[in-house]
């Protein structure tokens, strides 16, 4: 639930807070008593900064109890290669830090936490602060405590060429998306004359495929959070975490960060970074970039660092974003307008006096000079779907101004609009230095959570309609050949199209059980009716022309809440499938006022569901520009990171 | 129903009997009252072989009745480019066929076919048999009817060079199978650490990745059947046609036919053909190689087309192929033993009499000399699972002996065994000519069916496992250079996991609600516990060391028929979630006898659909070996046949 909500209002982000990870595993990527993080596995770009955590489990019950006290001389030692082992402190010429010590619970399973028995954990731990390795190979790190117990990671520093062959990167990221919806998207976007698209997604225009495992470091299922962090720095976390491998501290601002391809690129080159997205900005997607934190639910802290970096510890050299724009104004407007910031400071005073341009709707973001570094806040909470800013525009009216006064956010610019200016911005002021720019759009995933399907489908088509007009706006900048453009996701949702439904049949049936029969499935499916624009004339559109035909799609995802299906539009607004009829109870029942005249159906989520959730399935990777064969095949989302970091020749051999 | 079911024995596959293609529409690809087959936005292969079928409706009732008798006085011209328009006749060298006659019914939706008010169409007729078109560029198709109406088709002659750049092409294609599957698979099948895979499947180490688009000409779901055709001949064609277009004529036998590449590349080259599959032989996917019917459910005509061809009509030269390995013996042994073969022929003697060797078990398939044509029939029906071969053997003891003599079929090859063996007959046997070997995983996609996930899964780790050993053998032989291996599907289904299911706590709950509390998503679907051997050490497999660990796959289909799940392997043989409990009712509920103890599940389905059915999804396809790189990017399942006679050469631009 805390994964991807769809927060709409300041109230409902702020019911999505911090839950333990630590449910059925003591702490994830550390099943011996002895933690090293990074851990076992974990691999590294020549010259990116990273933090080390060691930690000693004593288990006090439960099945791993041992009855020994937590190890306060528990030493560590990385080895090069062959090399001999050095203790930490003298292979990186640091300081022996202080031991700190804290425990944590956590329940073996869901008996033990029915029967609320949780097992107890003391912790002694140290932690070494922005260290690098630079040459290229195999380190074999090494804690030792218990007296004579072992835990053995072994590192690997990649060996890539310095060579800068990308000038910019332009990434863009389908939250959620799955091949499975591109599909679902081209069907009612495009139109078919028999058999064959008679135009296509951009997408599918692009040369080079590859497909990337999502999967998580402790689980194979990911959230939004650690599956940016592995595409962002080359190394998978634990679900909720930012830049950061989650240790068991208390704290959520000291755990081990690992260095992202925003920050080392803008270090080692002065390159411009550009955040652009379609949710609150504070949102995992774009957060990734420049917070270091286990919860990603500390968004204010997420907008500071936006800012300022990170400021509780020694870290990289961070300016600022050249460009910041999507939404989440609560996080800028303080507490006297119902906002929560950051020690309750007016961020769009924090980013004016930084220089900062700032601009509050689509008119101001269009007039903008692009000149100047610009924060554009464009409503509270998640911004405005394509589906109700272009064809239901009666549900803009509600109160989710961006200056906080409760007006309607009737003025919001689409993915396109934000992004075509971002390119304006950053390639204006990036001279030859280049620059990184990430563009989310993050309500595929956050309609899909809700099984809004048309809302989802509408927000990838215009995603695809922005890829295609920023294709178009690189070739007229001349700078196709320089600027690297990848589109991929961070994970699926479990979603698929099997027919079509005669939403005029199913109406009129009385019985649920009948309403059934409305589904046609193999050759009952018919062709699209979306593109159907009542004559035999065809339009190119990326965008269907119908939403609400007779024979709508027989969609839907693969585990959901109790809900009521009715295969249709919504046409009154996001949709909000299941609530907990008794507030607070954790038994989340089918809405009652969603889908009216519907099928009802059961879930199979666990009952405190009101959502559905993140799935397995690798998701695709399209890229074209320079360095784009190496995007082919099948490969580790970590690897993005690496093939990214290639291409803008960011591996440094020495100091 | 009808679609790949799930034949185990002989009875259960009669009853996929035809179902008329023609509900809800008059006729695919003809919206008008004139249609042209093929159809307009057809492609073609230089020299490629096809019918061309006219016809002229005259609705009696109905929204479309126009009063008009059906116009026997139609004419057809075709023009090249902007060259003057020939009748047909002229442009083709061809006598004038005779006319024909006939009349069918359709329902225009749901609520006529509730009402059994079926609309009646009469239908004035001709078709012309076996032309082709030489010259690249584009052709208008004209027909003229009814005084002054017309329907024009433009098709597209593709500019294909005629060098021939790969000796042999090996086709994997894994029926139903999605990237989601692959990802499960891969997940269940290789183990991870941290993170990382530390061994991954052979699939995913294809140099070049492709996606296809799989839907049908007249709709957007497809069946195995139409999309094989389109994978083999370039032609999309209608649900349950093999390698036609399906027009409105009583006689199954009759529809305008399109050349497939094995006929193409046997009839130009003389290389030879090979067909595997771990289905019934007579199945779409083996079948649409050399069958033309718009009924996929003519098994036994289909092996006879297997022999002998097309036999009424002039037709491509034709040889058989030389390898022919699956099951499905009940179109092999005749009605004395139960089987049900073409005109009552024991099919074993009329390979015999062709000089076959005939093997029926893996011990005669490995013993069998690799320089004869062979016919490997090893079950009757679908070869059994590779769950059930090589886990829950027991449940091979049947009566499903290929011989017909209703003795158990246990030793029976799998999908490596049968491949293997083609690849020698065939290396053995082409010389310098080459070879073209389709080789089908058929029960991923008949397991999805039956939502028997863990069978599915199977079935596709062993084809990984098939393919890898394909490519080792492939490199044993010193032909990697001159070998294209391709992996594709025909078409989705829509599965996912979302996480995993505690079984241990799921069978504690007494009330089907609190079940759900057994699922664990995002960081509570921890790792996989299908590859846990029960110590820290790891052997490489393809395969899981546990089928039934504590922890299993909360996984599913989309769609589905009221069912029982489980989440746990079925041990006692493939499921049957659903069943009519009144014979021939029309009205499925789930089977009491499946998924004793699961929770009860009501499903979306039409209540006659006792399985799960295809989805949308495109689906991916791996590509290594010569022409490799034309395999990348995102295409139509059309581009499969054209990429394939371009690797091998088979354009002709002259007769």
């Amino acid at each position: 639930m805390r994964c991807s909500i769809q927060s709409i209002g300041l109230a409902a982000a702020l019911l999505a807070s911090a839950v333990s990870a630590q449910t059925f595993q003591r702490l994830g990527t550390c099943p011996t008593l002895g933690c090293v993080f990074p851990p076992d596995q974990a691999d590294f770009l020549a010259g990116q900064y990273f933090d080390i955590r060691l930690e000693v489990h004593a288990p006090k019950n439960g099945s791993e109890a041992i009855g020994l006290p937590p190890d306060e001389k528990f030493t560590f030692t990385i080895a090069r290669g062959n090399e001999t082992a050095k203790p930490v402190t003298e292979f990186f010429k640091l300081e022996e830090p202080k031991l700190e010590k804290w425990n944590f619970t956590w329940y073996e399973d869901l008996f033990a936490k029915d029967a609320k028995q949780p097992s107890v954990v003391d912790v002694t731990s140290k932690a070494y602060r922005r260290v690098a390795l630079y040459e290229p190979g195999e380190y074999t790190a090494t804690l030792s405590y218990n007296n004579g117990s072992t835990t053995t990671a072994t590192w690997l520093v990649r060996d890539l060429v310095e060579e800068r062959k990308a000038k910019n990167i332009i990434f863009f990221i389908g939250d959620g998306m799955t091949t499975n919806m591109i599909t679902a998207a081209r069907l009612i976007g495009h139109k078919t004359i028999n058999g064959k698209y008679q135009s296509l997604m951009q997408l599918d225009k692009f040369p080079v495929l590859g497909h990337q495992m999502t999967h998580s470091i402790d689980s194979f299922i990911t959230d939004s959070a650690n599956s940016a962090s592995a595409l962002y720095t080359g190394h998978k976390s634990s679900v909720n975490a930012l830049g950061v491998y989650a240790d068991s501290s208390k704290n959520p601002f000291d755990d081990p960060k690992v260095e992202t391809i925003a920050e080392i690129f803008h270090r080692l080159t002065g390159g411009l970074v550009g955040i652009v997205s379609t949710a609150f900005i504070a949102d995992a997607t774009p957060a990734a970039l420049t917070a270091h934190t286990r919860d990603r639910n500390q968004y204010g802290h997420v907008v500071d660092t936006f800012l300022n970096g990170i400021t509780n510890y020694t870290w990289t050299k961070w300016d600022g974003p050249d460009v910041l724009f999507g939404g989440g104004a609560e996080q800028f407007y303080n507490s006297t307008l119902g906002g929560k910031t950051y020690q309750d400071k007016d961020y769009y005073e924090e980013f004016a006096k930084k220089g900062y341009k700032i601009v509050l709707n689509n008119t101001q973001l269009q007039a903008a000079s692009s000149n100047e570094k610009t924060l554009g806040i464009f409503s509270t909470s998640v911004m405005s779907k394509w589906l109700d800013r272009n064809v239901y525009k009666v549900n803009l009216n509600q109160t989710l101004s961006p200056t906080g006064d409760k007006t309607a956010a009737l003025d919001q610019p689409g993915l396109k609009e934000m992004t075509l200016k971002a390119i304006d911005i950053l390639h204006n002021r990036a001279g030859d230095k280049g620059f990184f720019l990430m563009s989310e759009a993050a309500s595929i995933d956050k309609m899909m959570h809700v099984l809004d399907y048309d809302r989802a489908l509408g927000e990838l088509l215009e995603l695809d309609d922005t890829v295609k007009a920023t294709v178009k706006k690189i070739q007229d900048l001349g700078c196709e050949k320089e600027t690297l453009i990848l589109v991929s996701s961070d994970h699926g949702h479990g979603f698929d199209v099997m027919g079509s439904v005669d939403t005029k049949y199913f109406a009129a049936q009385k019985e649920d059980r009948k309403k059934r029969n409305a589904v046609g499935v193999y050759q009952n499916s018919g062709l699209s009716q979306y593109t159907n624009t009542g004559n035999l004339t065809y339009t190119d559109s990326n965008f269907p022309s119908n939403w609400s035909p007779r024979y709508t799609l027989f969609q839907g995802l693969m585990a959901d809440p109790d809900r009521r299906e009715t295969w249709s539009v919504h046409k009154d607004g996001p949709r909000k499938p299941a609530a907990e009829l008794v507030k607070d109870s954790g038994d989340v029942y089918v809405n009652p006022k969603d889908g009216q005249g519907g099928l009802l159906l059961n879930g199979t989520l666990p009952l405190s569901d009101e959502q559905g959730v993140h799935s397995l399935t690798d998701v695709a990777v399209f890229a074209q520009g320079p360095c784009q064969e190496t995007f082919g095949g099948v490969y580790n989302s970590i690897d993005i990171f690496f093939k990214m970091a290639e291409c803008f020749g960011l591996a440094r051999g020495k100091a």
